[in-house]
This record gives structure tokens, sequence and C-alpha cells, in this order.
């Protein structure tokens, strides 16, 4: 997905976001808004919204060497989502349909705020999504593709949401590969991250080496590269990993939230639709 | 108000909805994006928002050579509330303080969204907002000053807002300057614009000089810059206004709704909230 004018405003309020994140010093967080600011023309050039907020995410990194901002926040979701993981199966057991139900719970994951780190309300709110219709759900062609692969490729999106990815994992009853980030930013899920959440003990996890808030394949790792052109199904959360790879042909199915309204455009969809859509590279624009 | 960093990307947004206000070409929009970007780092400089909003507001001027993108939405908002005109006179002829009422009604066109362009809308939403209490009423105060006092100033804040201001004006029962600016930005009145809300039948209409959206003295003319500071009883309406008049020692009352984090920091209070508020310089920070 190209990168759209109204992403300008949007990646300097998530730098000041992230430069808040890292530091309370005003000065210091002043200078990372000035020096996002003066790189927006060229990042206005990128092909996708991803390789701009790698460069924008990538400055308080590069400026005031705290290598990971969101730590503190990523560890805290994934405390709380890890306390409610036994109602999450619960839920899945209860169901007619594990595998639909347990799809409904990883897109929890992407949608629900922890912000009030109250776990009955963090269960609420799961509930409520999985009582939301889905805009778009290619699910036959999902279980189909489910059943012609021998192994899956996940690829992550952020830290808390991993656990609620583990639900779905367990219950796909094929390997699993799980990349995750190669270097913090944002709340996107790392290694480290995605030890936290338990996902080693479900899935093989993987460094994509991907430094930006999605999976964008010119900054992975040549190992990654290989398996992603090897694999025959993909299963790709959240809107970062999309922005980078909606336009990339590759057997992929999106399960994520629509954020914004430039996504929801490209795709034809209403802002807050919740989508598992498979990947038709030739009929989107 | 000192420009906080919030206001940043609020900035850019604003410009990119001022620019499509200007042109549907994306190549002039992208430029005006562009010049706005470069430009930022500068900005966070000068001493309020409004002095920034003057800066990147009169961009699609200066670059598209367009006056005045907001003309077509201040001319429909003008019509609208003139359409509902005299059910406001019916609300304050009928309510049992119609001063109180009247200052309502002109917070109300502060707040209201003329988007739907239906009536019957408006005049509920008008309704919505009298049901509201106000966070700060400094109503006591405003009265006393009312009676002391042989003239007004009145700091005209958006067109459509202007028939709602004439409301209050009409019970105020003193002569009235009614002061616009003196280039079109944002959706701010202009002369012509205040004109057609019939301002001229119950104020003197004055040309405050500022091409900003907001009264910055030093971008006022002088006659105008005279007359303010021999003002015993000012009523500024909106937020534009309050960010560059905010430490101006001035016998102020500002009325409006804050609708922005900045100023409900800055104020102590909450976004959303209604004020009629004393101006006192010493005690604000």
């Amino acid at each position: 997905m190209k990168i759209a004018l109204d992403c300008i405003p949007c990646l300097l309020k998530q730098t000041l976001r992230t430069a808040r994140m890292a530091t309370d010093d005003p000065d210091e967080i002043t200078r990372i808004i000035k020096e996002t600011a003066i790189r927006l023309p060229l990042l206005m050039e990128l092909p996708t919204p991803t390789h701009a907020g790698r460069i924008v995410h990538g400055l308080p990194r590069e400026l005031l060497g705290i290598p990971d901002p969101y730590k503190k926040e990523k560890v805290k979701h994934t405390k709380i989502a890890l306390e409610i993981y036994e109602k999450f199966k619960e839920i899945v057991q209860d169901s007619e349909d594990g595998l639909l139900s347990a799809i409904k719970i990883a897109v929890a994951g992407n949608i629900i705020d922890f912000g009030t780190g109250e776990v009955f309300d963090i269960y609420k709110e799961v509930n409520d999504v999985i009582a939301q219709d889905f805009a778009v759900l290619d699910y036959n062609e999902f279980k189909r593709a489910l059943d012609k692969t021998d192994k899956i490729l996940y690829l992550a999106d952020n830290a808390g949401e991993t656990v609620f990815d583990k639900i779905l994992i367990e219950q796909l009853g094929k390997p699993v590969s799980y990349a995750v980030k190669g270097l913090p930013v944002l709340n996107d899920a790392t290694y480290e991250d995605a030890l936290m959440a338990g996902i080693d003990n479900v899935a093989n996890v993987i460094n994509s080496g991907s430094d930006a808030p999605g999976i964008v394949l010119d900054c992975c790792n040549q190992e990654f590269r290989d398996m992603f052109n090897k694999s025959q199904f993909i299963i790709s959360k959240g809107q970062g990993n999309h922005e980078a790879l909606s336009d990339v042909d590759a057997p992929i199915f999106f399960l994520m939230r629509i954020k914004c309204r430039p996504v929801a455009d490209y795709l034809g969809l209403k802002k807050g639709d919740i989508i598992l859509k498979m990947q038709n590279a030739v009929t989107c624009h």
C-alpha cells in the first residue's frame, strides 16, 4: 500500500508518542520531533507507510540511544494477556467451531485496549470482539489452504497480542514459524517478547530481521526472505504487516482490524472493520 | 499559550484539510504538505499555536494563489445558521435568563457540526449544548463588567457561528464592535462573512487585520490595537482567539469549547468542556 498524505501527520503523532515513551526530557522530545519533521518530505517518497515508520520509529533509538522505548508497556501487556490465557482457551473449547473462535480471539488481540489493566474489562472486550461480524471473512479459503499446507508462516504484530496468537497457533494443527521483528519498533513483538508470551512452546520463533513496524521484505534477513518466498500459507497479523505486504504476491491471509482511513480506502472497507482476507494482489489497487 | 508538541502533528493535519479544500490536485496537495513539513521546526519556535497556524494556513494562499479555500463551506454554514436564527431567538425569549441563554447559544455556535446541513439536527444539537453545564461560568463577573462598560469589543471566530453571536449581541444592550479577521484563514469569519450573517445590523463590524486563526495582536492593524488596548470589556470567541490572547493582560471573557488536550492542560480542564472564563493572566500558566 502506497503511503497516503494522511499518513504524514499520523507518523508525526506516533513519533511524539514514541519520543515520550523514550524520555521525559522535553528538549529531547522536541529534538526528535524536529528531526522527524525535516525528514517528512523524504518519507513521502518511500514506497509504503511501513518504510516511513521504520525511519521515524528508529529515531529515538538513534538520537537518544534508547533501544526499546515500549519495553515496559510490552511487558505489562504480555503479563495481562497471560493472566487471562486460560479463559481464552475455555472460549475456544466451549465453542462449536474452535478454529473460528481462535481466529476471532487472535484478531481481538489486535484490537483490545490494555490500558486499564483490569482482567475483567479485557475479558469483556474480547467477548465483544467475538460477537462482532467480520467485514471480510475468507474462512472457507483459509480452511482449504490450511488443509493443503504442511507448515505455516505466522507474522507477529504486537507484544501482548502474542498470547492471543498462541491460542490460534494451538488450533492450527500444523508446524508454525512465528516471525518477529529484528529490532524493537513501536510495541511490535521481538524475539524476547515472543518468548515471554510462551510462543516457543507452540511454534518455532524466528527473527525476520525487519526493523520496520511491519514485515518489509527489503529489510528482512535472507533466511527469512527464503522462508517467506517458499511459504504456501502465511498468516499476517495487524495493519503494519498489511501495509508492507498488501502489494506482494504471496499466499497471505491478513487478520486485522482496519485502524485508519487510508487503509479503509485502499481495501474499500470502513475504519473499525475486522477482516480475515486472502491476499489478492491483482485486484487490490 | 505556548505552542505544545501536540500542536505540531495537529497543524499538519489541519494543513492537509485546508489543502484539500483549496485544490483537488494531489501533486499540489503534496507540495503544500512538504512545504509545511520543512517549516515545522521553525514553527515550533513561535510564541503561540496561532502564530504557527498563521504560517501554515497562509501556504495554500501563497503557493496556489487561492485566497479563501473555505469560502464555500463558510457560505453554507452561514446560510444554515440563518435558517434557524428565528428558532434561536425563540429559545432566548422563552427562557428565564435571556442573557445566559444567549451566551449558551453563542457557545453552541462554536461547537455544533454543520456537516449534515439538516436544520432539525442542528436545532437539536443547539438544545443539547444549552443543557450542558459550563465547566467554568464566570457569569456574575460577566454581568458586573457588562454593567460597568459603555461599549463592547467582540472577537469573532468562525463563519456560521457569527449568526449565533448575533443572538448574544442583541442581548448585550450596549454598542458592540465585532472584530473579524483581516484575511481569510481557516473558516474564520472575514468582513464579508460577517455581513452575510447580518452582523452589521446589530454591531459595528471592524477588520482586526489579523491573518492568523486567532487575534494575534502583533498581526493586527494599529486601529484595532488601539481599540483593544482601550477596551474595558472584551468577549473572545473560540479556541484560536484564546490561544493567541491567553497570556495578554486585558479585560477578556473567553467563551468557547476546549477542543484539544494542550488547551485543556493549560487551563486545568478537560477536552470538551465549555467555558465562560474571565481573563486572569496572572494565575494562568
